[in-house]
């Protein structure tokens, strides 16, 4: 018998029937032999509704008040889900945050999680109920009611895993698992059945949206075995490789033969980039222009700068490309302060990288991208690196051939095989 | 400076923009520098939102959960109450029925109060805030979400009002106050400045749905001062007179000069009558009757029964038109074992009351009734009386006939003048 953690978003909650296919999905589980807690988000638009509420009221609502308002979101999805699991014979018993409990700080609107208290959830589970959580919220310890923010049913789904020791925390949501590459642009794009925490952190913040980052990083931390599955599939889930893993090791799953050094391609099209040109290269400068940007609450993706020549250098970043427009202007406003020669930004670049734990160990990865590139005649204009990862800026006309040469390159349409 | 608890009902707070009326007016009474618990309702229409969903997703949903369910109703509305109140510049804090803490049996869907935590609303208003709490709501001692039931957010601001001893309980809702009847009938029908529990007890019970019963007892067995007022009018509620006074005796308001003998005529159309014929006359009869009627889950109204003669005599009661029919053939199934000669009944009946504590010390009250009704050729099937009401079961047909003309022989149109 393994203690199991479910989670499902707001779109398979999203009306009375999804919620009766989740309950079923649920059953099946539990008569299965499973130990059950299942988290849920609110009810797809609900979230909205209530904000949509919240603002013709006040168009600054309390942070307090607005975790009131929101939360009840998650509430009655919990209240629901259970009587579609009494109608199909099953025990169930819905908690909201408060009732687990899952004690945060007091930053509404995006909490982070303090403890968990186990007792009530192992007394439900203990009398062979499903234990029903509202996901995305808590209490401080005044009882305040808090919710951690966006996505944050994901992280209540890792966090009670972690503090139940579960044996596998799901994530159920409207893909199969996490792929080598987005299917829409390279349609021999593969489903990998393992990807490590690192990977996953780096291809959710380059912009494959499977999983929020937070929670990824709460799994990882918290040595929790997590998988992303398809709500929409029916019997698949409880296949050994339904959807895929993610751990703290590839090689936990498979031999380490099978390791592919590229576990992706990963891209973000939502960027722009600035540069400060010709500022002294003395210390402090780099600071100097990154806490005013800090200060107007942009945030700053990639950040380069190259080795100076003649006393000057170049400084460059990329941002959300919505907040260009001030970034920009704001450069300007400091350009005779720091000193610098120039400001210049481009709003049509976009950023594609090769993700994969393999690298690490493996020379040549990066000759072997720009060598792809290359041969599509396309000009990198930035190059940015971490220990898993190579990421590079370019024009975003190149976005879709730079990521299918990539694909290509790197041999990821079999990716059972390594590529190097 | 006073304390007053104030309650809204959901058309009150049934949009954005109703929502910021009721801020308002709350904000006023807190500005000229009263201490303010506010008590809300679920906005209009969400309730029934919520249990509709509840019965897509199951037929006959458990109790428990269709609390967690629908409490959210009342939780929305207190988040976006005090965002408002903010706008304002009021301050404000929202309490759910658990951070009250408002503990109450485990009876889910028709829990009672068993008590009311009073440190956490006067920290608020201590600190200057306006407290508002979510109606209709409470926690078992184990913390599980109750409800009290349709119409418990009355009883929420009673007991509110009871456990921190408030100067007065201000229940808002579409109509001005309680009035003599029903000004559909009788335009000329004057609202009451005061009344007493018993007689509002009498008038709701009656058909004058302005209160909930159990409030209305809530109120008198802990000597809260009640007024129902107008959530619609915008100044008046602070005149000395606004609305209706309901206390435990009309000469706390009034001299005993003015005090009328009747406070109104309570009618309701929508009942049924029942009489069993010739039953036996002895110890244990209607004892029969009444338990089979009650073991069918039929509510009685009014029982009668007169002295027998030659051994036997007849039984009648008044029960919901709606549940006559199973009425009527329960009685002819029991009709052998009775012993009885046959059974009757007509749904063509109502019930006319004429109501008031003055009647207690003022004799000739029901001979003028009769009298009145008399002399427009009603005749009169049942009569029963208590100690302030007197109530005759007439042909429906007459209805408006009977409340104008006993409205006018009890002089209601001009009732600070006594009448007999």
């Amino acid at each position: 018998m393994s203690l199991i953690v479910q989670k499902y978003g707001g779109t398979s909650v999203g009306d009375p029937e999804r919620i009766k296919n989740v309950a079923q999905r649920a059953a099946r589980w539990h008569a299965a032999g499973h130990q059950l807690v299942v988290v849920v988000s609110a009810m797809s638009g609900e979230t909205n509704r209530l904000t949509a509420l919240a603002q013709e009221v006040a168009a600054n609502p309390a942070a307090r008040e607005l975790d009131v308002v929101l939360s009840t979101g998650e509430q009655v999805t919990i209240g629901l889900l259970c009587m579609a699991l009494h109608e199909l014979g099953a025990g169930a018993r819905s908690f909201t945050g408060g009732q687990v409990r899952i004690l945060t700080d007091q930053t509404h609107g995006k909490a982070r999680i303090l403890s968990i208290g186990e007792d009530n959830l192992r007394h439900s589970l203990n009398a062979g109920q499903i234990a029903v959580v509202a996901g995305f919220q808590g209490v401080d310890e005044h009882g305040n009611i808090t919710t951690l923010g966006r996505g944050g049913s994901d992280t209540t789904g890792v966090a009670l895993a972690a503090a139940l020791q579960a044996d596998e925390c799901q994530i159920y949501t409207d893909v199969d698992g996490v792929y080598t590459t987005d299917p829409r642009i390279v349609p021999e794009a593969k489903k990998l059945d393992a990807i490590t925490f690192e990977e996953m952190l780096e291809m959710s913040s380059l912009g494959s949206k499977v999983l929020q980052i937070r929670s990824v990083e709460f799994a990882s931390k918290y040595q929790v075995r997590l998988r992303v599955l398809s709500s929409l599939s029916t019997e698949e889930d409880m296949l050994p490789h339904a959807g895929t893993l993610i751990t703290a090791d590839q090689t936990d799953e498979g031999s380490a033969m099978e390791q592919p050094i590229i576990s992706g391609i990963a891209f973000n099209r939502n960027e722009a980039k600035l540069t400060v040109q010709g500022v002294p290269d003395r210390p402090g400068v780099a600071s100097q222009i990154l806490s005013a940007v800090a200060a107007a609450n942009i945030d700053v993706d990639m950040i380069i700068q190259n080795v100076g020549h003649d006393g000057a250098t170049d400084f460059s970043f990329t941002v959300n490309r919505s907040e260009y427009q001030q970034a920009l202007a704001l450069l300007q406003g400091l350009q005779a302060r720091l000193g610098a020669t120039g400001v210049s930004g481009d709003e049509h670049i976009c950023k594609v990288s090769a993700v994969g734990v393999g690298m690490r160990s493996h020379p040549g990865v990066a000759s072997k991208m720009f060598g792809a590139l290359s041969d599509e005649g396309i000009n990198i204009q930035m190059i940015s690196t971490s220990e898993i990862k190579i990421s590079v800026v370019i024009n975003e006309k190149y976005l879709e051939l730079a990521v299918r040469s990539l694909h290509q390159a790197f041999d990821l349409a079999q990716s059972d095989q390594p590529v190097a």
